[in-house]
């Protein structure tokens, strides 16, 4: 028998909701702007928007959210995700619950736990029982997969590892750790540190790309640039890709879990970061553990994360 | 009703088997030199040897044992013990039977592995359900114990905490790892970063007592020399203290796992390493897993590796 939920992915920018079959995946799927500013009541009331238009008949018996924040032990409630103004702590489950006038389960999860979830179950991730999900966007995510489940730590803070340090001494992150590996790949940082290396190098593609004193260099523009042959912009995407090996290296040695997984939209960047992080990891990882380590690419788009999100439900139900 | 079962602590030095009472704990416990030289056949009579002494009657229902080297997933075999000359993969279950002539479970399981279960049912873990365990001796050896279990990752081999690196530009451990933890805390590693230092400074208590040009150096020494208050052997605990703090905070921010329990012979060195860890963790923790951060001392001695290796078999009966 087949069950129908719903999964949303509730974004900085929009809401995606997916009405998802446990048998045959996703049945259709609804887009929203997210509009973060009008703060918290009006985005709640967003994604229960969201959810009756792709369901107005409401035939689903339970709804998995993916949101940025950190998420509670219970997964009803999350904190202060980033860029969403005024948000402290709200109960997802229960707001929404009272908007759609009905009592049915409802599970919240950090996003990348719920694009790693996704991942495990529709993307690279289908052949491998355990893996590490990293997503290179805005800052650096992770997921740590272990039995086809989320690994979630004590509190359900798990796979920081975009705060993870690979220089005691390094750079400080946003988080106020030397050495994060977000301090290196995250995006503003990497646009800094790609600015401060090709203002002193002889003008190339970047260069007349990017504006006038390279001001509107982004790591989008840096992989046009790339693409495009810029060995400068090549050169800064290996560097970004050697450090990402070496914080990979450390996670592995850590957990024993040999498949990598990326997702997020920086890599986009592809084979540009990747193709170093496949080399520095291996330099990395204690000989005893290097056998089948790899790092894969996630192909699969963004309703990866709407299919995660209601993975959770399918998974309480199972 | 209770259960009686053998838990085993094989060292590079001495064989240690305690007869263990499930309700009790350790009712007694007998100890012979492992004569490793001799190699593998000789160190599993040995083995047997010593469990026969224990209890000639056999009156026990199982046998763990705790042993150097990585476990294969069935936790029967152990491969490249270091100090175990001659072994390469050897069948430790099997060999036992045989030599036992009785067909009982015996498993075998990692000796870092062996204290952190033995500390969460018997030491300073018995608090928490999830707890991160660092061993320093010669190496840095680690554990990671989540719902009162050992966590293994994919093949057993989880918790190289001694090979994550805090420096992905620095110095270079056995194993190839830049900046692994433990080529600071290493024993030689910390002697010889103590020589290097202290050959340029000018003489103080750990100069008269290591000899000529600081040849006899060890941390031994050194922790002799800083509890007589040399301002220059506390240092550099400090220093080490520091790094290993640095390390942690990266393990933390992966697993969120916030209790750390620090045993292993060079934790005599007690606070003299662990205050400044205790400072540096907070540092590298990102702020969302920074409560109920802790680092703790394991004070309870070698019994607890004897009791870890006989909770293998308890779990398994349980």
């Amino acid at each position: 028998m087949s069950t129908t939920v719903v999964g949303v992915d509730l974004g900085g920018t929009s809401i995606k909701a997916g009405l998802v079959d446990s048998r045959t995946g996703l049945i259709r799927s609804v887009a929203n702007p997210t509009e973060a500013l009008e703060g918290p009541e009006h985005v709640l009331d967003r994604v229960a928007q969201t959810i009756r238009e792709l369901d107005p008949e409401h035939g689903y018996v339970g709804i998995g959210i993916g949101s940025p924040g950190a998420v509670n032990l219970a997964r009803t409630t999350i904190s202060s995700p980033p860029n969403f103004p005024r948000w402290h702590k709200q109960n997802l489950s229960e707001a929404l619950q009272q908007r759609l006038g009905r009592e049915l389960p409802i599970l919240v999860e950090n996003d990348a736990n719920v694009a790693a979830l996704g991942s495990a179950h529709f993307g690279a991730g289908r052949p491998y029982d355990h893996f590490i999900m990293v997503t290179l966007g805005t800052g650096v995510g992770g997921a740590i997969i272990v039995n086809n489940k989320i690994f979630r730590g004590s509190t359900g803070g798990a796979a920081e590892i975009g705060h993870m340090s690979i220089d005691y001494e390094g750079p400080v992150a946003r988080s106020g750790v030397a050495g994060a590996i977000e301090a290196y790949l995250g995006q503003r940082f990497l646009s800094r540190h790609a600015r401060d290396r090709l203002v002193a190098l002889p003008p190339s593609r970047i260069h007349e790309i990017a504006g006038e004193g390279l001001r509107d260099l982004t790591p989008e523009l840096l992989y046009e640039a790339a693409i495009q042959g810029d060995t400068n912009a090549v050169e800064i995407f290996s560097w970004a890709g050697h450090k990402l090996g070496c914080v990979l290296a450390s996670a592995v040695n850590l957990l024993d879990i040999r498949k990598i997984i990326v997702g997020g939209g920086q890599s986009a960047a592809g084979d540009l970061i990747l193709e170093p992080a496949r080399r520095s990891i291996m330099r990395g990882v204690v000989p005893a553990l290097r056998e089948g380590v790899e790092i894969i690419r996630e192909m699969r788009g963004n309703d990866i994360a709407q299919l995660g999100a209601a993975r959770l439900i399918l998974d309480e139900l199972a």
